[in-house]
């Protein structure tokens, strides 16, 4: 069994490959829902809704979010009656709010839902949302103002600086049902090539996740988002170093020293790796750029085959 | 200055007659909302919206509800999810239920949402909520079931008989702003053709609406929506007759008798005239099938030349 700490498009791409490298059926994805909104009275949940798409096959891996084929009727109209439109839903899109939302007035978790959707979409992995409890990131810029994730993610951008992170309601947040269990019985737990700081910090701050983990310490792998010291994708290198952290291998070894015992970075920052070593992670310098499915495949034997 | 008590697509067809017979900016109408609905975690005003896509021109009047040139690809995709797909909503008429939701969700009220979609999509006539507090209706079948109003009239097709309709909240519900005002100072108050029982129903539960237009039923005129005893549109005929009413004539003056003192009768009627007089009403016989716009003008010119 093989569980994976998961955000968005990198996480995606990254559990495609394991599916394909370990054996049918195996797979559980624990996953980010700090970046979770509520908009037009629909729950969104973006990272569930990436991580489903892509394992489903249904994802547009060319824009790098949403569906493939999607179309945009309904922005479009709202954008007419001028709505809010600075968060894209696609019409195929809608529908899986339209489905969480309904099913979660109805008195349905999260988890609840998710595991519906993944049924429905024949995703081939066991989805866990972190928490069936309100987390929400929010984020307080360099002039002080807080403004929730999506506001700055998507409505900004991310081309503020930021001052500091936190996760509204971690405090009092439970891990889903079966997370525990994920974490404690995996053969191997992989953290996922996501931002450290908003897409992997909210799960490790639902009480009892940390604790979990540090307890499976010599089995976790963790892969860096950075390639040659930049996120592929998003905002994870400027983020970490205006939170005070090293942009580098050993920045990543650092937040993750308690959790993981080992630690991949990508080929280029090969140069990185005794500073990873001497943080006290061993360290696997391998390709970690998922072109397609075959180099992330080949990215997931890496990590499957680990210490 | 004209205001209009109204329901649906019957209203709807009314009001764009009205709008062409009187000066421009002098129609007003008061919207029964008991049939909104939270669907989905979307506010949905069906009513409100039949009315104001009519007004403005964007409603598919073949089908005779929604938009013209509607497209279903969120629907077609629920239904893949396996959500609830029973209450259909095309892709430009989500946009809507987004708009206002959201619009709700900030604080906003429904009148104020109202007026804004009402001027986003030109439509030339003050809409207004009978109120702005929730008022559902709901109805007690006959097999002694309570349903409401959209699962009767939608999922079940409204082919089961009803023993009883109740309207929860409009005990505690407030007119909307400008509601009593807009009564109170009309030349001509219009109870358009809509279903006496569901339609207009709610609109007189509402504390102090029946007593407003009591004190002006000289200036109201009320069109029967029966045309040879049956309902053009949905279930009145039926309805009136389970509820112990008269499906005639007679039937709807009986219900109006005391907030109008004029009803416009089918042509295919005339033989109710004697009995609409003997109710205490003064009855004008006059085409009242809304094939077109110079139809509804017509009818238009008939209520607005009553009295």
């Amino acid at each position: 069994m093989i569980t994976a700490l998961a955000g968005g498009v990198g996480a995606a791409r990254m559990l495609r490959g394991l599916v394909r490298a370990a054996p049918p059926g195996s797979v559980t994805a624990i996953v980010n829902t700090g970046d979770d909104t509520v908009l037009h009275g629909l729950h969104v949940s973006p990272d569930l809704d990436t991580v489903a798409y892509t394992l489903a096959g249904w994802s547009d891996d060319r824009r790098g979010w949403g569906l493939a084929g999607e179309t945009w009727t309904t922005m479009e109209q709202l954008e007419r009656l001028g709505g809010l439109t600075w968060f894209r839903l696609g019409d195929r899109d809608l529908a899986t709010h339209l489905y969480r939302s309904q099913r979660l007035a109805e008195g349905a978790t999260l988890s609840e839902v998710t595991s519906e959707l993944v049924s429905s979409m024949a995703v081939p992995a066991t989805l866990l949302p972190m928490s069936d409890d309100p987390v929400r990131t929010r984020m307080t810029l360099a002039d002080g103002t807080d403004v929730a994730f999506q506001q700055y993610f998507v409505a900004l951008g991310h081309a503020v600086a930021v001052a500091a992170v936190h996760f509204d309601g971690a405090d009092v947040a439970r891990p889903a049902p079966g997370v525990l269990a994920a974490i404690a019985d995996a053969d191997r737990i992989v953290v996922c090539p996501s931002n450290p700081v908003v897409s992997i910090g909210p799960i490790l701050a639902v009480p009892g996740v940390r604790a979990a983990l540090a307890a499976r310490r010599e089995d976790t792998v963790s892969v860096s988002p950075l390639v040659g010291g930049a996120a592929l994708k998003g905002p994870a290198d400027r983020l970490l170093r205006e939170l005070g952290h090293d942009a580098t291998g050993a920045g990543i070894a650092s937040l993750y020293r308690d959790i993981a015992a080992t630690l991949v970075i990508d080929d280029v920052d090969a140069a990185d790796a005794p500073a990873v070593t001497a943080a006290g992670l061993r360290c696997i310098v391998a390709p970690t750029v998922m072109h397609d499915v075959d180099a992330a495949t080949a990215l997931a034997r890496v990590v499957l085959d680990a210490g």
